[in-house]
């Protein structure tokens, strides 16, 4: 049996085990892992796996296969770039071994797709190897580096949450958090021609990296009004203001101090529940949306940007590591002075 | 000096004064009130005001005016139609004496629009008398009666809140709550060609109305589900789900029970906080906005629904009473089985 090295996440605790290489199904390749990014969503699940289990329980759901992926351990890694070594049975063979693929993180499984690294059964790229539906991937430019590749899918979720802002080049536009979602956000309102991009940050480093990826103006956070500082900088401009931190309390606050007929674009996923002020909300007829995913389309406009060198990702790489390094590069992400995006290589 | 009965408010008390008809300054006209609707914002003003006024307080508003307002009294009534009497200086006579009007609620005081009700100084139409913008008035057809034009104010409000929810006929709608505003929503989504309404509410009487103006399917909220009923009447269409009842923790069970991608259009006013719980609204990538105005636009398309006959006003206006009868009318309207819309008719 052709055997593989993988970072197992069970009962919150990372451990590279060596476990069976997964063998292609129908219609699926396998594909060598050559580099995965760490996103938040992954530290916020390892952070609050069994939060959530004790949430969706409350809420009344089925918890059975939570407990499952909790117990028996899942592997982690939506953020991926693969080089194609198997195609499995009833595959088209549109690519050749060796070529370099992404694809969103979903596997189709009887017609359905499945999210990467959601069962103990399909795991992500936190290993060596993994499998892809075929007809899901998307072909690397040569020219590309695998570490840029990476950078697809967090740039995805950047044009996903613009385009479902409604933002347009008329508006201002603030940015509340400059972690990987809101600099990759700050990259994409500059290529659509925004020219007031306020990020405001509590980090210095991540107000340069701001500065880096597109961002018009700068703010700390703790001492000073993105939102005033954008009202200044266009005045009578409807603002568009992305909450990328998900911080408690933050919802509130900007419902309280956003302008009339302000939209508020949602990323930052707050732990537990958030109160507001509706009648404030009434008033200022404000407007909101929430966003995770990503379409088909939007994906491949990421790599598109990418490839078309529209987001400096060289700037956001700020590590490499291997599958042994994951804790190591959880606890470091907790320090925004330190990193912005942590690359995994499982091959290291 | 010529003088006129007005209901005024003050210390959270209704008073029929006998005051100075007011007299109409630069580009202004004085009218005489026909028919004025009794709002549900009246009724949240007229039992919240001195709340409101802490609240102000508690988030670091100047609050004399509104003080001043609870201690002097103020004249409410912006759902009126009126009788034009007498033109002020600078107006441009486009209009005739007799001629019957409407207008959006406000009046140019220095070239700002002040809200009608707002100060002792700006009285409503829950008074004999009262001043009007002459470029703001919209002349009333002779056919139409004075009654349904005192609907054009909440229809316009209804027509705000259905443009702004994006609606279209591909989707299916939901009614929170079915007073005036989700009557008057149910009515607008009918005349734009919807052909899944439904509507909930607990009282009978106005589920009976909520048939009567377009709802396709009507729901006790106590029993089952709207959003669930919904579902069935139009599987797999986005949902777009109107909360018109401001009721405390409905916001969170809509986030809670919405399907994926709905969108939430609150037009009721909670009268304090409301937490959710966003990781929910993240996840189904809800979008929500929250509407009190309408545009010139839409108050001109709302007396074009009622001169072309798109509303039952008839079966919405449920009573009329004069000026003394208004803390009887307050009152009767806590009880949704007896009345929807109560007109005042300040000559009764």
């Amino acid at each position: 049996m052709n055997m593989m090295q993988a970072s197992v996440l069970s009962h919150s605790t990372f451990e590279v085990r060596e476990i069976a290489r997964p063998s292609p199904g129908p219609g699926e390749v396998l594909v060598k892992v050559l580099s995965c990014g760490i996103c938040g969503s992954d530290l916020h699940f390892h952070r609050h796996q069994s939060d959530l289990i004790e949430k969706a329980r409350a809420l009344g759901a089925d918890v059975s296969e939570l407990e499952r992926a909790y117990d028996t351990g899942v592997i982690l890694g939506h953020e991926f770039v693969g080089e194609v070594v198997e195609f499995g049975p009833d595959t088209a063979f549109e690519l050749e071994i060796g070529d370099r693929v992404v694809s969103m993180p979903f596997v189709i499984k009887d017609g359905v797709p499945v999210l990467i690294g959601s069962t103990p059964e399909l795991g992500g790229a936190y290993a060596q190897f993994m499998l892809l539906t075929e007809s899901a991937l998307l072909k690397v430019d040569r020219d590309l580096p695998s570490e840029a590749a990476a950078f697809v899918e967090p740039l995805g979720i950047a044009v996903h949450a613009v385009n479902r802002s409604g933002v347009t080049v008329d508006d201002a536009a603030v940015l509340i958090g400059a972690g990987p979602i809101g600099l990759t956000i700050a990259a994409v309102l500059k290529a659509r021609g925004l020219d007031v991009i306020v990020a405001s940050d509590l980090s210095p480093r991540r107000r340069e990296l701001a500065t880096a990826m597109g961002a018009s103006q700068v703010i700390d956070g703790a001492r000073e009004s993105a939102i005033a500082a954008a009202a200044v900088a266009k005045p009578g401009a409807r603002m568009v203001i992305f909450e990328n931190t998900g911080a408690p309390g933050m919802l509130n606050s900007l419902v309280l101090e956003a302008p009339q007929n302000s939209h508020l674009t949602v990323t930052g996923i707050p732990a537990g529940e958030e109160s507001f002020l509706p009648m404030l909300a009434i008033t200022k007829e404000l407007s909101m949306n929430f966003v995770i995913y990503y379409t088909p389309e939007e994906f491949a406009e990421a790599l598109a940007m990418l490839r078309d060198g529209k987001l400096d990702w060289r700037t956001l790489h700020t590590g490499t590591v291997g599958l042994h390094q994951i804790p190591d590069a959880f606890a470091s992400l907790a320090d925004p002075e330190e990193h912005a995006k942590i690359l995994i290589d499982p091959w290291l």
